[in-house]
């Protein structure tokens, strides 16, 4: 029986995201995380952090990272805001920004996460369709909105549209935020950053999580106008002041003052990346042109959600989602190339059993 | 001018946390931060952490330092909720327990962020007055609400208010969500905690920042009901589902597994708030029977900006807010034996440069 006071209980379904299995013998290739760790300055800055220093609460501003983010993307240290990995950035965002009656705009395949901060705020949404190769058509989000959100490269699927599409459609609406979702950009795509000059209403959100292999210290940014992240700085410190840890302040900033071990990671990833894509085509899947850390493929003969099982059954974990449009696809995380041999590996074995090894392999 | 993608932008007025000041040369009794480093657990968590791991997500339910709370609590793993600190804990439990229209009550002294999370997620709220000795009157609390929270001890006061208090007030107001927020509770005060398995709508939270000294490692968590905790949850994994990193979970996990160490820095700083309580009424000062990591205090000649502002000039931080019913009142945090010495002995010449240094010391 219900009590009474569940009456004020905000009722939401949350995301759900990709499974952790706490077996550290599977190859896990289901959350888009960097199979390299992160460099060797933040081995150091961990190793050499003072724990009694975390007596004190961290610098709410996180200046010293702000700083460095600043410079490496050529703006001011007022144009970046920081969060608990872009998650975090995005759900401020969608509080700070969308407070509109009309919709919110974002694609129909795109990050799981969106309707779910829009449904946890309130906030009207509307999606917009990719066309049949997932893309994105600038002249669909020209109506009425309270602003608009999407990936590039998209998520799940990997296709990256071009930096003149982007702008297209952060000039068609000028009277709302247009956020860029970045989390994915440093693998092959430009960055809308170099517009945020020109264009007072774009916010782009990047991640430490992918390219820098800080997922598990939680580190996202957005770098918007001054007034933009005004804004977004605002709703944030009303909701908590000290968010950005000390320890994770140390690893963010040891993160960006190695440049040349961010460019060599992402570089490896790419390799691998256009490897698998190629070794499974030879296997009878189809891929998008992915320009992210993962592969979106779809097998012609047997059904993802089939594979994704034998996969997960031999200790291979890749992501799968029963949805309209993509319930026949398999996002698999570029891993290590030994990681990549496994897999494809597996995948003969489990599409020869069934008698659906393609004959081009 | 206005742009008109600014109309859909939420507008606040943010929480303003104590001063972090650069300057490491100063003594810093303003934002209730532990003098005491964490265990030597903490600095053993950080220095055998493998830094590879930061590549991979955290464990999103913090499965090992939940249930060392739930032991250190006894209570089950499903009654405990984490967070980002306890403000991250208190912001969650606004949004997903306060749906109502319906008015939020909380004392009109008390923790100023309160009404903060009530702007910013639009919640209504009405304060109830403390009494002259600012203490709550549970009968005051007896009129329809949408929630109810307060902290206890109370801040910026000390005060704190008898488990009997705590439960009238609860049992009074079976039919909205009490959040009895107890970050100052380990100084001295008896805990909620043991109400939770007599009362469903009963939330207590509390914080790694004071008696764990881990301010700088952002942890905070709740206690409750299970279904509290659902909801609780359900909110967070529908705004950023890995909050808590690796580090910060390995530093929580440390700190929970050391009681004695716990217990003994607890107990330093009784000890040293006692007695700064008695050096600073025979200074003249009259202060409140704070069971807090703090002293609130008002002097009975000279004013408490002058007193602060001076302090301030001779390095030493404390508190103060301009803020009817408390602006003649310091609240100081109890520091080390050393601090206090210092403090003791820039307020005798602050107030003998003033010639109101009481007769009685």
């Amino acid at each position: 029986m219900q009590s009474k006071w569940e009456e004020n209980v905000r009722r939401v379904t949350p995301y759900t995201p990709g499974e952790q299995p706490k077996d550290t013998d599977v190859i896990k290739l289901n959350t888009n995380e960097n199979p390299y760790p992160p460099c060797e300055g933040v081995r150091k800055a961990i190793r050499d952090f003072e724990s009694g220093d975390l007596r004190l609460y961290p610098d709410t501003d996180s200046t010293e990272l702000r700083d460095a983010l600043a410079e490496r993307y050529r703006v001011k240290q007022n144009q970046v805001f920081l969060g608990v990995g872009s998650d975090d950035v995005l759900s401020m965002a969608f509080l700070a920004l969308f407070a509109s009656d009309k919709p919110v705009l974002f694609p129909d395949i795109t990050y799981s996460f969106y309707d779910v901060w829009a449904d946890v705020y309130k906030i009207p949404y509307k999606t917009v369709p990719l066309d049949d190769n997932f893309r994105i058509d600038p002249d669909k989000f020209n109506q009425p909105n309270g602003g608009i959100v999407f990936p590039n490269p998209n998520a799940p699927t990997g296709v990256l549209e071009s930096i003149d599409t982007v702008e297209k459609i952060v000039n068609l609406n000028k009277d709302s935020v247009v956020i860029v979702d970045e989390a994915y950009i440093d693998f092959g795509g430009v960055s809308a950053v170099g517009l945020v000059e020109k264009y007072d209403n774009l916010l782009v959100v990047q991640t430490f999580s992918k390219s820098r292999s800080l997922a598990g210290a939680r580190i996202g940014f957005a770098i918007g106008s001054r007034r933009l992240i005004k804004y977004l700085n605002d709703v944030k410190f009303s909701v908590n002041s000290y968010t950005m840890n000390r320890l994770t302040q140390a690893c963010g900033l040891a993160s960006v003052l190695d440049e040349q071990y961010f460019c060599d990671t992402v570089k490896k990833i790419i390799k691998t990346r256009e490897r698998l894509k190629d070794e499974l085509l030879s296997l009878g899947f189809t891929t998008t042109d992915s320009k992210a850390n993962f592969v979106f493929a779809s097998h012609n003969k047997l059904r993802a959600k089939e594979i994704y099982e034998s996969l997960k059954e031999r200790k291979i974990y890749v992501r799968y989602w029963d949805k309209p449009r993509i319930n026949n696809y398999l996002r698999i995380t570029v891993g290590t190339d030994e990681q990549t041999d496994k897999l494809i590996e597996a995948l003969k074995k489990i599409l020869g059993e069934r008698g659906v090894l393609n004959e081009r392999s």
